[in-house]
C-alpha cells in the first residue's frame, strides 16, 4: 500500500470518519456496501468516496462494492490504529479526567500508560485504572518507559516547560487542549490541537450569521 | 461592517485564534502591534494577517500598526460574542461535566442555562452553579426558556431522539461531541461538530507516517 504517499490532507482528514463509519456497519452485521450507500449514509458523493478510497489502492469492486470488514482493517492500518504507541496525560483536571475516562486510547492506537497531575489532593487517586503520579516524577517516567504522545490538559503557562521537559525525554506526538502553539517553537513534533473555545465561537459565529453548517 | 458577508471559510476557522491571540496581548498590557509582530507570535506571515483583517474592514493603520482593543472587541463582535445566546448541555457524564466546568461559556457568546441527564443518581447535583435536571424534563424547559444551543454530550444511539425533540422545541445550534451525523438529517441547524476520536486517529496517523503537523 505505498500509493498514501500523495495522500492529500483532505482525504486523511476524513479517513477517521470513514473508519468510524465502517466500524458501525460492521457491528450492526453488514459485510459488504457500494459506494452509493455509503454516501447516503456519509452525506459524501459516491464519486468523492471512490475517489478517496482509491488513494488507498481501491478495495471496491464493480457491482460487488466494498467487502466492510477489509476495508475498515484496511484504513485502520493506514492510520496505524494497530500501533499501540505508548500515551501519557498531563494535567488530571476536569478535562484530563473526561478525556482519561471517555476515550477509548486503545482502539486509536494509543495505550493510555501514565497520568500525571501537580495536584497534591489528587496524586495517588485511580482513574480509570491508572494512578495518578506526581508530576515531578514525568522525566523519570519518561526515561524509563519511553512514551511517544502525550496528551496536554493543563493551563498555557504550564504547557511551555512541559512542552520542553517531554521533548527532552524523546516524547515527539503532542494531543494538545492546551492554547499553547507547540509547533511554534517545536517545528520537529507532530502536534494535533484541540481547541475547545474557538470551536465554541465558530458555532457562535453560525448562530450569530445564521449558516447552514459551521465553517 | 458589513464587508464580512463574503468571507471565506478559512478566514472565519482564524478569527477564535486572532481573538484568542489579542486577549492575551491585551492582558498583558499591550495596547498595538504591528502585523510584522502579531505574525511572529501567531506564526502566520504578516500579509496573510493584513489580508485576513482586511475582509472586516483593515483596521490596521501604516505606521501605527493595530490597536489591540479595538481590534479584539471588533472581532468578537464578528463572531457574536456579545449575544448571550441562552445554552442547554445534555448528557452530564465525565465528558459533559467537563465541558460544563472548563469551558467559559460566557466569553464565548453563549450562557449555560441548563444541564440534563438520565441517570437519577446524578438528577439534582450541582455543577458550576447549575442543577442537573432530569432529561424528561427537557421539552418543558425548552418550551419556557427557549434556549438556543445545545450542546450534546450524550452516546449515539440517544442523539438522534433528542436532536429531534430539541428542534422542534426551537433550538438552533448543536455543540455536537456525539457521533450522530445531526447535519445529514437536518441541514437547518447549525451544528459544530467536535469528534475526539478523530483527531486522536488523525495524531496517531501523524506519529505513523512521521508527520511534523497533522494534517
Amino acid at each position: 500500500m505505498q500509493k498514501n504517499e500523495a495522500v492529500s490532507v483532505s482525504v486523511v482528514k476524513r479517513l477517521p470518519r470513514y473508519y468510524r463509519f465502517l466500524g458501525e456497519l460492521l457491528g450492526s452485521g453488514v459485510t459488504r456496501i457500494s459506494s452509493r450507500e455509503l454516501s447516503e449514509r456519509m452525506g459524501l458523493t459516491a464519486s468523492q468516496i471512490r475517489q478517496d478510497l482509491n488513494h488507498f489502492g481501491g478495495f471496491g469492486q464493480q457491482g460487488y462494492g466494498y467487502h466492510v470488514e477489509a476495508l475498515y482493517s484496511e484504513i485502520g492500518n493506514i492510520l496505524g490504529l494497530n500501533h499501540g504507541y505508548k500515551t501519557i496525560l498531563v494535567g488530571v483536571g476536569n478535562l484530563g479526567r473526561a478525556i482519561a475516562t471517555h476515550i477509548s486510547f486503545e482502539t486509536k492506537g494509543c495505550r493510555l500508560i501514565g497520568l500525571f497531575d501537580s495536584n497534591p489532593h489528587i496524586i495517588g487517586e485511580m482513574v480509570n485504572d491508572i494512578i495518578i503520579s506526581d508530576v515531578r516524577d514525568l522525566e523519570r517516567f519518561c526515561r524509563e518507559e519511553q512514551p511517544v504522545i502525550a496528551v496536554l490538559c493543563i493551563p498555557k503557562q504550564a504547557t511551555r516547560d512541559i512542552t520542553q521537559k517531554l521533548i527532552d525525554c524523546g516524547v515527539r506526538a503532542f494531543w494538545n487542549f492546551s492554547h499553547y502553539d507547540i509547533a511554534l517553537g517545536h517545528p520537529n513534533v507532530v502536534v494535533e490541537n484541540v481547541h475547545l473555545g474557538d470551536s465554541l465561537m465558530t458555532l457562535t459565529y453560525g448562530v450569530k450569521n445564521n449558516l447552514r453548517q459551521t465553517p
